[in-house]
């Protein structure tokens, strides 16, 4: 198992993870929203679809169990824990642009967006090419009646965590949100931790030396 | 103005609209989805962005007055007019994978995803570029307790529209839906007209020679 690695305030970064591998993305504080990107190492042309997995799941409610799917319908992450159960996968990560359109009066931060291509872009990730984040503890309820989104503070307390299972290899983006909206005005750490098949670690009701 | 073109049942096309002029979708025979994607015909790696768009718009049921934005935060589609206000823009097109997953006793079919990969080549946009479509007539309604999404009937009558204005000069990709639960379980065509700026058609009060 790796170190828990903790991504700064409003930054991001990215990272390989095996297939079969775990991640868990941790909210170390409490109402700090993830973004989440996946692509497939082998060719980051597949990448992480919220409409295909939307369509599949038939439910915006994602949580343990379900799968995220790639754009070529295949599994890339699949949901194995999640202590909070409230994430959102219908927008896009936050920019220059959305700065400039929700918070005119503050200044201008290039968001999860300029943190996520930064950091793909060592992978071979265009910016063109982030598409919608799973956004993990984001709270965006849905109106039934009239359709309206609203970015509430997440609900999610300290040591609040989602764990994933690699379907693929994968490229991770993962960032702590740069928004106030989505943080409930407030800027935190993310952490998150990498479990690899294989490890030393001893896999609970094994044999133990000791 | 164009003449008003028909896309056969279970197919798709790919055509040019400029900057200024207006695109009208109009189901003819009524119950009938519609998938369209729009692409910057400078740059097709700039495409039309679900999340940007919800993000913006700050519901899921977009109509008249709604901006459909791009990948780069910039409006690509005006909603001018719409007799139905009900669509979808969380889904992606359906492919031979969603036939496998939804209908496995029922022929696969390209879908609409093959439908406009095969219209959008000749354009040079590849099919892992195919995003979320904005589904014209489609009706898909969200759960607000649970987050389920429901695939119910379209509403739309014969002879409803929903006519967009072109922000920017655009590459057009446009289905009759495949799906057998999108369409209420049957096929039909999709009619949609050009209207150019600076076109011969006589503006309305403007003088005449007749």
């Amino acid at each position: 198992m790796s170190d828990v690695e903790r991504i700064p305030p409003r930054s991001g970064t990215a990272f390989k993870v095996p297939a079969g591998a775990t991640l868990t993305v941790i909210d170390p504080e409490g109402c700090q929203v993830a973004d989440l990107l996946a692509f497939s190492s082998e060719d980051v042309n597949e990448v992480i679809s919220s409409g295909r997995t939307l369509d599949y799941a038939e439910t915006i409610a994602l949580t343990t169990g379900h799968v995220l799917y790639s754009n070529r319908s295949r599994p890339m992450l699949t949901i194995i824990d999640d202590t909070v159960g409230c994430h959102d996968f219908l927008l896009t990560p936050c920019s220059v642009d959305t700065f400039l359109h929700f918070y005119p009066d503050k200044p201008v931060h290039r968001g999860c967006f300029g943190n996520l291509a930064e950091a793909l872009e060592p992978y071979g990730v265009a910016p063109d090419r982030i598409p919608v984040a799973f956004n993990c503890f984001m709270n965006v309820p849905v109106d039934a009646q009239t359709g309206k989104l609203s970015v509430l503070p997440p609900v999610s307390k300290p040591g609040d965590r989602i764990s994933f299972q690699a379907e693929m290899d994968l490229v991770i983006g993962l960032t702590a949100c740069s928004a106030y909206a989505s943080n409930g005005g407030s800027f935190r750490p993310i952490d998150y931790q990498i479990e690899f098949l294989g490890s030393d670690d001893i896999p609970i009701g094994a044999p133990s030396n000791a």
